[in-house]
């Protein structure tokens, strides 16, 4: 039997220790293929490129032995690059990051990060990201990358209920703290956003987005009550955003009626 | 009472027929202030803007007596902004679009024009968003703005149910052949990506991406099925991607013996 093909990507560039960190954490478990974007990406969501066309590049000799890709794409182009063009079968895995930050919660939202991995799981591909809870370059990956070989192990032998993807998210604590893998739901929260406005040479306002997380809840079942206490969070996460129990009210609107 | 406040979004931009469309199809409903982006941003995903200053025009006069601003944000940019910096109080409705082409299916996952509607919803506004099933510039958009009147009025009438939002899709059809608004469940749907090659100038190559949808069911309540049917497509859509039914699956893993 073939070893496992196992695709990494991320959002925070080629050259981001995260994604180091997730390659030496993997690389036992299968064949690995490296294709992320040639820059930083953070925040791009689920962007794809339509109106320009994208560029590969091999990086021969980045990451020793594996073969690597940079692209000029967001994280989801290069799931797409990498199932069309780059691989030959489709991947066993798809592991994306380790992100430099936090993505627990409504971040899943806004990240490239996750984002690699929804693309992943829409290709039917069993797919994880992981996140660390510290956007520092020079950041401590140990703890996270002994919880990404762990889950990308698990995700191997079990398999990922159709559908379905992994969001994991790492504490920035000292290993001896750590007390093991939750699984989680999305805690209810937002981000409260503060434009800086400042003023150009030209006289001209900018701003700067500047914003603060707000947990809008406490219960003990949510990622970030396991991050704060001292778990790593594994949020099951899905692709169909129908919110099928909104349905039978819908469904009483009287649609005749208006208009 | 004061009037609705309604907020006017979109993903095309400022200047793209569809938003103009919208607007006169909801002012008669209430206050409106229109925060768009100054250009194009069609599968912009859930971007946000981090690394660079934003700036905000004010466009007087661009929709006659309504307050309109451009950005140069994305749409999800577009509404933080207009909720922290633009409006003075919380809008009563956030309207989307229109939208020259589909969203429906997957489609809800890349389009900036849903983003905007998710976006507001994260912020506890009651959000919609619209697409019309054509990519053209100079598309109809008579039976889409009708739909979106229809559907704005009985969400400022009736409300949405915490935590969800609404994405309206309208075919392409003449008004004659409509049957009507359908609420739906999004399609299992994905892109088949066929990245095209072609060599430049300089030999090197580049690749541009031409997507193939692919409609992976033919149940009759999902999106796909009422566009197809000649119905309006409405499908409540929520940002807790938690994938609730795979935690008692995960809880079976062990987590103890992997690593």
């Amino acid at each position: 039997m073939a070893r496992p093909l196992i695709l990494v990507c991320n959002d925070d560039g080629i050259h981001a220790p995260g994604i180091k960190a997730l390659i030496e954490a993997v690389e036992h478990l299968g064949e690995l293929v490296i294709v992320a974007p040639d820059r930083p990406q953070s925040g791009m969501g689920h962007a794809v490129t339509i109106g320009e066309p994208l560029r590969i590049n091999e990086k021969t000799g980045l990451f020793g032995k594996h073969k690597a890709y940079e692209t000029t794409g967001t994280p989801v182009d290069c799931v797409k690059l990498a199932v069309d063009r780059i691989l030959q079968r489709k991947p066993d895995l798809l592991v994306s990051g380790i992100n430099h930050g936090a993505n627990s919660s409504v971040n899943v939202i806004y990240s490239g990060t996750m984002s690699a991995a929804v693309e992943g799981a829409i290709e039917g591909i069993p797919s994880v990201g992981f996140s660390l809870c510290d956007f520092a370059y020079d950041a401590d990956f140990t703890l996270a990358a002994k919880v990404a070989q762990q889950v990308a192990q698990l995700i191997l032998q079990n398999g990922l209920m159709p559908g379905t993807l992994l969001n994991v998210n790492i504490p920035k604590i000292a290993a001896a703290d750590f007390k093991g893998i939750k699984v989680c739901r999305q805690a209810s929260a937002k981000w409260s956003e503060n434009f800086e406005e400042r003023t150009d040479p030209h006289h001209k306002k900018y701003y700067w987005m500047v914003g603060e997380f707000q947990l809008l809840e406490n219960s003990t079942d949510t990622d970030e009550w396991a991050l704060a206490n001292n778990f790593a969070s594994m949020v099951p996460v899905q692709f169909d955003l129908t919110a099928h129990h909104a349905i039978p009210y819908l469904n009483n609107w009287n649609f005749e009626q208006a208009g």
